[in-house]
């Protein structure tokens, strides 16, 4: 009996979909460093996860709530795939003391996280020819998913001189009627920036005139810390339909748990009327779901965590900035344009006129690496080349020893 | 400023997968129910989930586990695109006390459960003009899957009255050259059988002559209470190379903590050299993962389990098993061809031209949810119309009630 040749065959699309993302770039990145020949402890300043930090950690009550969900032994059971209905109620309540309207159980659907939320919204919104626009710079999962649907991918800029504010101009010069949706992430992932209440508005007017709706990223929401409040999109649900992007990592400190939500704030009803909730409940039915034992536990954490927890997340992410922003002042061969005010990182450009042998962002963070075991995230992994994105989301202490080697590396790679 | 028609469209081909899973068939047949009418409390065999009941409630040892890893606050951080180390070497560990040889923990992917672990292994399987073979019946989410796969379905049989046998000759006179792969679910969903050492040595032959990989899904591993062992399809991996898909859910009731597993069964590296391995890690990278909270607890959760557990749920099984196929046989208008043996289901054929008004399978679960506020799944889902899937996994009163509402629908529907 003689063996025929395999019949399978290596899926290389995966392959290309997956160097878009965060974990294969840092990937690349780590790889790099050799923690025992620098004689540096590393310091990971690639991504937006400070949980290892013990200022850092979660609060005890949300620890609690989960423990409590196992004791019950009422979650270990299937969950309904849009997610249960305490847990998308509590979600829904939550939103709503920032909306001038009521959200719905059912405006609510529960996802394995917001990376899975955009696999799902990607999913849902495909369309033969149909295209859809992402920011420049962007958060790399959206890029790396949206090669698995059918729409094409525009870009338009964020501008760093306006706060890294959208270039409304060019998101009209992109857009035709095969666009489906804009995306947006507010607090600023990469950028650290917030939006305004004015500049929101007229987002949503030009997503109107446009006949698209908003994807709104709101990953980061209510961690600001500099002039500007969060204002959820939501806000102006009644000028474009808003599909909003949650998720308890950033906010709580567990971005390990793996909680996220889609929540549709859509008081004209559009999305029901389009099929777009129907779809989102299909796509929901044939994919991941969180365990229902972590569901079970939102209620409780929504409802309890303390006004002070949050207050000192946001403390910390305000020291951070501040320390960071200052301290960078010194090194000439960087500029950070706009000062962090949100979420947990800053785009800062590498002068790169002034190194005499770092080529462009990626052979920046690779020699940091291997120099100073320290991990930033190269801009070209973001969509902005020769620009680094840095997580301020740490300890003081390390991110004053951070700066200062990035200062050293500096020094070293300068032109004389 | 006049608003354009809306750009986004419903997206038809989702509602289309969502019609073949569990979840939706289920929905449409609890739609059906109402307690106060009846006044009888529902109950549910429509799906291999027990954790309701208290006899099925899992180990304190596993809720203990999940505890300590929240507890420890290590383990809220991201975890790797295909699992933290420790989890993927205690599952790697696991699986090899069964093989002849010994996986290491690149050989083990996690996901969130075994439905998630099914969109991988078919995302990364799928290739233009391939097609794959299902057994019929079959599990759902299979077929829901498939069509988001550029593949081929093709099925073969399982042959009742062989103690559902994979049809040999069938696979052979399905596949051609650009078959990729065999799918097998052993212990049996929804057919409640376990395969012999014999037959499952034959299949390994027969994908090993057709070039074709074997997908094993043993989503109810060791859950066996017949007379046949329960042996792993990795036992013949240096035949045909196996992917072989693994869960949580069943042996340790917690179908809610959604952690599942795919394990690379290859000694001879074909996997690898194929580059399927990598495919499977690039396709991780860009999906949901397992909450590594949840990854935290499983190194725990697998060394310590107690085997008296495992035995005492497998003796409900068999008790209620054997119930079953007794009370059964006073039902003249059903029939069980094979006595369940594994997993938690039993296969019963409808005699429908002894029934004056049921007409095929979905109006008997329709009629049965109406009248008597029961649950069982219709065959037509899992590929066999004229079927019901039963749910033995109940606490043995329940079953026992259960049983004679569906005697008493048969009496109230028999031609006389």
């Amino acid at each position: 009996m003689e063996k025929k040749e395999w019949g399978f065959k290596e899926n290389h699309d995966l392959h290309a979909a997956a160097a878009f993302t965060i974990r294969n770039v840092l990937e690349a990145i780590m790889g790099n460093i050799d923690e025992t020949r620098t004689g540096k402890p590393m310091i990971h300043l690639g991504h937006g996860d400070p949980s290892v930090y013990p200022c850092f950690r979660t609060s005890t009550i949300v620890e609690d709530a989960l423990i409590e969900s196992i004791r019950s032994a009422k979650f270990n059971c299937y969950p309904a795939g849009v997610g249960i209905d305490s847990a998308r109620r509590a979600i829904a309540d939550y939103l709503s003391r920032d909306l001038p309207y009521k959200l719905e159980t059912d405006d609510v659907f529960l996802t394995v996280g917001a990376n899975h939320a955009i696999e799902v919204l990607l999913t849902v919104l495909g369309r033969p020819d149909g295209n859809i626009l992402f920011p420049r710079p962007n958060y790399p999962i959206y890029e790396a998913r949206a090669r698995f649907t059918s729409l094409e991918v525009r870009h338009f800029d964020l501008l760093p001189e306006k706060g890294w504010e959208v270039d409304l101009d060019g998101v009209k010069a992109l857009a035709d009627d095969k666009t489906v949706a804009i995306v947006l992430i507010n607090p600023g992932n990469p950028c650290g920036n917030v939006f305004t209440y004015d500049h929101m508005q007229k987002i949503a007017e030009t997503a109107k005139q446009l006949g698209i709706l908003v994807i709104s990223d709101e990953v980061y929401a209510h961690q600001v810390f500099g002039d500007k409040p969060f204002i959820p999109m939501g806000v102006f649900g009644h000028i474009a339909p808003v599909l909003t992007l949650g998720t308890l990592s950033k906010r709580w400190i567990v971005p390990g748990w793996r909680f996220g939500w889609i929540a549709m704030t859509d008081p004209a009803g559009i999305l029901k009327q389009t099929g777009i909730a129907g779809c989102l409940k299909s796509c929901l039915t044939i994919t991941a779901d969180p365990p229902t034992v972590i569901q079970g536990a939102i209620p409780h954490v929504i409802e309890n965590t303390s006004e002070s927890f949050f207050l000192n997340i946001n403390k910390l992410l305000k020291d951070a900035a501040d320390l960071f922003y200052e301290r960078l002042k010194d090194i000439p061969l960087l500029t950070c344009p706009h000062k962090p005010e949100g979420s947990m990182f800053a785009m800062v450009k590498l002068n790169l006129s002034a190194f005499y042998d770092v080529v462009d962002d990626t052979d920046f963070c690779m020699k940091l690496a291997k120099e100073e075991s320290m991990v930033l995230f190269p801009g070209d992994a973001v969509c902005l080349k020769n620009w680094v994105r840095v997580s301020i989301a740490a300890d003081q202490a390390v991110l004053e020893d951070a700066i200062g080697r990035v200062k050293a590396f500096c020094s070293r790679h300068a032109k004389h």
